[in-house]
């Protein structure tokens, strides 16, 4: 053990961040690895767990000390982390996630036999994967990328926050223990930890990589999208980017306008509006509601006062991006709060703007800044919803009055985003087996998949057929004495 | 109806190819088509494969006629694209590509409450399908891009392959009278058909395309991933690409030597080697009995006759790539046969090579080119055989004694294909619900899916997520009453 945090490279900690010596023994180590049988596997995911709460006192004093976030918020993240790897392990012991298909041999079918054929999900190969800012530990080193990755039979390397390198490498060194208490090649896992760009790009760019998984900025997982396309051999690149969010204020959802605009502030201010999915962006219908609401969300604002932000570039972008919203031309600042203790916590805001600088102010400002849009009618509305960018999350706020209105919307809606709600907030992303935290372009990169609950398992797979291989060297998930005991789908109908 | 095959634009017929009338069209149909249910869609599929049925008679003649293939096999295609359409059918009037999954609301969990949170699969939209040459029915007009992104509930606008204009038109007429008759929107399908490169770019690049499926050569493969990703909004391309097949022959299975020979020749020279799957690359036991095999084969492939491939173009690539690897370093030719009739009918061909040649001669030449390659030991293989580029499929010739090296095989190969055969020959892709026609890139462009079989319709799906959503707006598919009878997962659990 050392004071300061260092890469772990397959076992062994080291000063530098060796990617080729990681990758290499990714690659050494993933056919023992993807061998492994449900049991084993499952079982690993729950020790990496165990280790995590072994470790936690430190780790969550890392965490707190790195990120400014308060504690019961970071023991929570544990909690969501050691609660993700279980779950899981959960589906790997159950198996359907290796969608084991067979269609039965027919000798006598004319005018040629049709084979045996049987198909299974073999996993990808060694993931990079890149944390995020914000979640030091359940977006980070053993969070929803790793998690997945590591279920489905992929080796793991990840590329160590800066912002919060020790937390990082304590959660890298319990899921190394984990690792060798397992009797695992130790190339399962590695962490490599610098803070420059070049490690990630070197990372992408290995031959041996086979998939990625990223949170963070746009800008910065585009840059690995580009690496991962200009590869000789090209590999998918899951990246979780931006959003702001819409939230669709509908009339009959103002029957109590103030509550609603204090609550909508509470969760665009929460964790100093450091979400993925922050309520960026809130049509408001005109009238005398709607100004209420505005009134009470403004004097919420207005009495509010900044955290400390992440880091202080994470706090500098988010002043910059805050006063440019409130330049665009038609914007006005409803309400500013206070600037926090220190250089890095600035003062939440909220701006109305018209419908028609929609395309200016409709950006991402990392932070609790919120944009408050006013319209007349739906009908109004539905074509600049219509235009929006991709989005992880759309919100509609409805009354009873208002089931036309939710049914018109909700259709283009969802083919915006990711996730929809109704009469809630979209911060808090429920770890789940139907949680959906992805969406089209640019939320992420590839919308058919999630980052967050069991189906982001599927990411990291492909299919294979067998026609005709021997019963004696059958894997074992596609055998007919079914030694996994897994659901198969046969000639087309599942199993019951 | 005309004599000449023009494009048919949303149920019109059209001398010019417009594609953006045909998107539009598609984008306006899109909501109508993705809203329809099970029932409705697979009734839909099932009268597409009846009107291609009774227009039957001039279609096998156009297709006979403009790709020269026997009209058995055109005949034998006729039934394999209705049949795609009809198993698909059954697919989706059963449900669980929709992947339905629930998380029961949990309204009195501590600390905070659990939403009630569900997930169904959606359509991407407009999806773009660029048909092959050499399967001027199953794999073009109506063939399986088609039939899974139709399945799924995207419109379709097929690109006519310019090999068989008459055959693409007739087929594209029977997909409008379906529409028609289902009283869809005319949208959800186009056919546009024209000679140039141009046609096929603006299509991919249109921002009303979705999605795109391609069968044909690497080279404009790649150019069509490249036009999607330099997009606005990039979106995914399955591009079905090229291979070499390799085959592995293990001494055991040369128990009958002359026997196997013939019968690879066989493969190797069926419909003029014209397939994706052609046995290109085979890798054979030194010794007598390896000898034995070459024997043979060079004999069969001495006394076989070319037949007229599909276009001059294919032709004159199939004679310049033939020389090109006849003129290999170390290579030789076994033998070659006699050319057919008229100038597009070149002869079959066996070139044995070294090992140290691999790389050079382990290229695909499309038609009925074989490279054999013989090997001491499997040590001496094995390196060798993980070097080699993604492919399509990979054959084992196995006998009894072969068991510790097939089980040494298998993992090996399975890395580097989409599909594993043993004691058979790669050519014949069964239409079924655990079929793989993919594999890793450059095989395909993308690794994670199939595009034969019933797996293909998720590939043109993505999962949103209902948070809360209130039972009276919510999709049918996601229902408590579960009015479409699915199986769904809930809080994890597959139902019965």
């Amino acid at each position: 053990m050392t004071d300061q945090p260092r890469s772990i490279i397959a076992g062994q900690e080291r000063d530098q961040a060796d990617v080729t010596a990681a990758t290499a023994a990714a690659a050494d180590a993933f056919a023992a690895y993807r061998s492994t049988t449900p049991d084993e596997r499952a079982d690993f995911l729950e020790s990496v767990a165990a280790a995590i709460e072994a470790d936690k006192d430190a780790i969550i004093q890392a965490a707190v000390a790195e990120s400014h976030l308060p504690e019961a918020r970071i023991t929570g993240e544990v909690g969501r982390t050691t609660g993700q790897l279980r779950m899981f392990a959960g589906v790997v012991r159950q198996g359907d996630h290796l969608g084991v298909r067979i269609d039965v041999a027919m000798p006598d079918r004319e005018p040629l036999p049709r084979p045996d054929i049987r198909q299974r999900m073999i996993p990808l190969g060694p993931v990079a994967v890149f944390g995020a800012s914000n979640f030091p530990l359940a977006f980070s080193t053993a969070g929803g990328d790793t998690a997945s990755a590591l279920a489905a039979g992929c080796p793991v390397i990840v590329k160590g926050h800066p912002a919060h390198p020790r937390a990082g490498y304590l959660v890298a060194r319990a899921i190394t223990s984990a690792v060798a208490a397992a009797g695992l090649p130790t190339g399962v896992f590695s962490f490599v930890l610098g803070d420059g760009y070049e490690i990630g790009q070197e990372l992408v760019r290995d031959p041996r990589i086979a998939a990625v998984g990223f949170t963070g900025s746009r800008a910065g997982g585009l840059a690995l999208v580009r690496t991962a396309a200009e590869r000789d051999v090209p590999i998918p690149v899951y990246a979780e980017m931006s959003a702001v969010n819409p939230v669709v204020v509908l009339p009959g959802a103002l029957g109590d306008a103030a509550s609603l605009g204090e609550a909508y502030v509470g969760s665009l201010t929460m964790g100093a509006g450091q979400f993925c999915t922050n309520p960026g962006l809130l049509f408001l219908p005109e009238g005398d509601q709607g100004d209420a609401f505005l009134v009470a969300a403004g004097r919420a604002v207005a009495g509010s006062t900044g955290t400390q932000m992440l880091t202080s570039g994470i706090a500098e972008a988010y002043t910059k991006g805050a006063e440019q919203v409130a330049q665009v031309g038609g914007a006005e600042v409803v309400a500013s709060g206070q600037s926090g203790e220190g250089a890095d916590a600035p003062a939440p805001q909220i701006v109305a703007a018209p419908l028609n600088a929609l395309d200016e102010v409709a950006v991402e400002v990392f932070g609790a800044a919120g944009v408050v849009v006013r319209y007349g009618s739906l009908d109004e509305l539905l074509p600049h919803l219509e235009a929006l960018e991709g989005q992880l999350t759309a919100t509609i706020h409805a009354g009873e009055a208002d089931a036309e209105a939710s049914a018109r919307l909700l259709p283009t809606l969802e083919l915006k985003v990711g996730r929809i709600l109704f009469n809630g907030w979209p911060t808090g992303v429920e770890v789940g087996h139907a949680m959906v935290h992805g969406g089209p372009y640019p939320s992420t990169s590839d919308s058919r998949t999630t980052s967050v609950g069991s189906l982001a398992i599927e990411r990291f797979q492909r299919p294979v057929c067998y026609q005709d291989v021997p019963a004696a060297v059958q894997p074992e998930a596609i055998r007919d004495d079914n030694p996994w005991g897994l659901r198969r789908r046969i000639d087309g109908v599942l199993e019951a």
